[in-house]
């Protein structure tokens, strides 16, 4: 019974795509066809990625608090990636994609009650993550869950039905659902992922304590529609070094903790039309360490958003998530998906070694995080940080003042192990 | 092309039910298993109805604004009706099902906007509302749409999510879909429902204008549990009595209209455990003519809910929605279903007619609606007109003031023909 699929990390660098599928996005989950699965991750293996991401809808998952249904097929998408040398990760609770919101009827409206807190909703999660973790622990390729894509969204303040929460109570929910994960596939690589409110909201109870203390590695969103877009501009060069502030942030509060890269994209939000190819090559080239300064310190994959362009037919997207594919809605490898599988090849060819013994980065931010927004590529010390390496002030990379400790820490001492 | 199904209403009266899949309740659709609903409608077939009243979930149907799927479901359960010699009724936009809102993710948290006045919104409705009744049309059983059943609760000011509305740009809403019904399937019977908020709450947008000016049918929705429940309490004579008062207003505000008791229930929460056949038998006695005073006028049908208990393995319902079922979840018709059965059978047999010399039941209600609570059964005209008619005062049926005119009426101009 115990298939003991391959772990995460290993020596070698991995590269990934998280799956859109190029039919009627995660809306195909209603009329699942193995066959157009199958095709879609063929044209992926293509690029020379070894991974993919992939996502469940939770209302489709889990319609009532008593029902679950579905798994069945996530576990045949599983299958066809292993059949194509794919490892899987698999999200369960979405929750968030792409500025939708996908909540099951049992949480919404007349029964609206708190994601994160209310007993009944969050054991209904952990048996929803605990029998996607058993099924899928079945399949070879399957490399582990993620518990829902950036549903702290849920928390934070700027959202429209904001839930209250402390980071406490933020403990208890992912140690609960890591809990269950762990128990049903103790072997598997389980994460839990955000938006990069948890690195610089000073508002959002989840913290990075949160990021660095559970699940088996550190995950990274890095979207520069955010801080460093705003502050810097379209196309402006600070773009490309955004992913690897993150990553050196997150080295930074989680020292030794390794360290997945989970969504990075190329918006043309921020990216003039032809910018993306390029983009994609100097942040790759950035984390990987074609600059100076070694490897991001602690990074084992890079997973880009995402495989396919999203169909034009499908309406009330954010007008950048249209031209986000390295695969267009015809099914062609646009010159994006070119350029990530030209850095795949080369960066698979001369590997540049973690420097172990550099310092991670540190700002001196307070450990009850209520000055993360320091650390926002708003600030100076990113456009500082930047500045520097791009000087060639390698050594720049890593200022060193360690995190201050604060008189009254906030106590992240749950863990999932 | 052109099936040209059988037209409601004819000469006779009608009985149906309101079909809740035995097997995962309405989310039985994302598993849709035509074996199961053949063994469900059998079932009901053998009750003696002739028509069922079905329903799809918005979210499922349109799970995207552009993406439109799952019509052809619709269509195999109407002809799978069609095969037990069932007419069939579908309602569109769910919209509200028992406590539940199944709203889709594009008209959500992020993306939350008005469901009756956002012009992407209401064009999508009726993108939708016209493919359901272009494929229904077909279907030879098939006989009408419904619009939403109780989308208005979207409207109540007691709804969380309370979407402002204004009666005249309720006009437009009904206004808009029911024209796109009427072009794609002319000769449908289609309809829209409500609950009582409709007759009896003053702030409620939608109006006994909307009810009677709007469809080719004026639809009542009978439930005991709010103002009948609420003043005269459990097992109350009173409660028997409540679908005829509707019925009655719903002739008094519209005469010459023909009426569907489109939804009538025998919920515990105001029935004692073995009091609902014997008020399935009562309720329709009543409306039947049975205490005097003949058939309530302009009643057409009678449409039960609902067909099956929903299942206790399925969580968060209001727990009277477990036992209103006629066939329980094992399949087992229950003494409910006898009783229905039996009624239908005795008023089949010895039908009694209309008194169309009655005049309607008038209360000297304003037609700007706004003490259309008074109409209320928490009010004292309801509980006069009971005393009166079970002393038998046969007259008391129809006290006749006639509706008073205000000098602002609200003119719901509006019409779908």
């Amino acid at each position: 019974m115990n298939s003991a699929p391959p772990r995460w990390p290993g020596a070698e660098l991995r590269f990934g795509v998280n799956y859109t599928p190029r039919r009627g996005w995660f809306h195909s989950w209603l009329d699942f066809d193995p066959d157009e699965v199958a095709e879609d991750f063929a044209a992926l293996a293509g690029l020379g990625i070894d991974h993919v991401r992939c996502f469940g809808l939770w209302p489709l998952l889990q319609p009532d608090r008593g029902l679950i249904r579905g798994i069945d097929d996530l576990a045949t998408m599983a299958r066809i990636a292993t059949e194509q040398g794919l490892g899987v990760f698999v999200d369960v609770l979405q929750g968030h994609l792409s500025s939708f919101d996908f909540l099951p009827s049992w949480v919404s409206t007349w029964h609206r009650r708190n994601l994160f807190t209310d007993p009944e909703v969050v054991g209904a999660q952990a048996e929803l993550i605990g029998q996607v973790s058993s099924v899928l622990r079945q399949v070879p390729g399957a490399l582990g869950i993620g518990l829902g894509n950036e549903f702290i969204q849920f928390a934070a303040k700027r959202h429209p039905e904001s839930q209250a929460l402390t980071p406490a109570q933020a403990d208890g929910w992912l140690g609960r659902l890591f809990n269950q994960a762990r128990r049903n596939w103790p072997e598997g690589v389980h994460t839990h992922s955000f938006d990069d409110d948890l690195w610089f909201d000073d508002d959002q109870p989840f913290t990075p304590s949160h990021a660095t203390g559970f699940g088996d590695l550190t995950t990274v969103h890095s979207w520069i529609f955010g801080s460093v877009g705003q502050r810097h501009g379209r196309d402006a060069p600070e773009l490309a070094w955004f992913a690897r502030w993150l990553c050196e942030l997150a080295a930074g509060w989680g020292p030794g903790r390794r360290i997945w890269l989970q969504e990075v994209g190329a918006p043309q939000s921020h990216l003039g039309p032809a910018r993306a190819p390029r983009f994609i090559t100097e942040t790759i080239d950035i984390l990987l360490g074609a600059r100076g300064g070694g490897r991001s310190p602690g990074l084992d994959a890079i997973t880009w958003w995402c495989s396919h362009d999203v169909s034009r037919k499908l309406k009330d997207f954010p007008a950048l998530e249209h031209t986000l594919g390295l695969i267009d809605t015809d099914g062609n490898v646009k010159e994006s998906g070119q350029a990530f599988a030209e850095s795949i090849r080369r960066w698979r060819a001369t590997p540049v070694a973690e420097d172990l013994e550099r310092p991670a980065l540190g700002l001196g931010l307070l450990t009850d995080h209520t000055d993360r927004s320091r650390s926002s590529a708003h600030g100076d010390a990113f456009a500082g940080w930047v500045r520097a390496a791009r000087e060639g002030a390698v050594d720049q990379l890593a200022p060193t003042a360690p995190a201050r400790r604060t008189s009254t820490p906030h106590n992240a001492s749950s863990n999932d192990r």
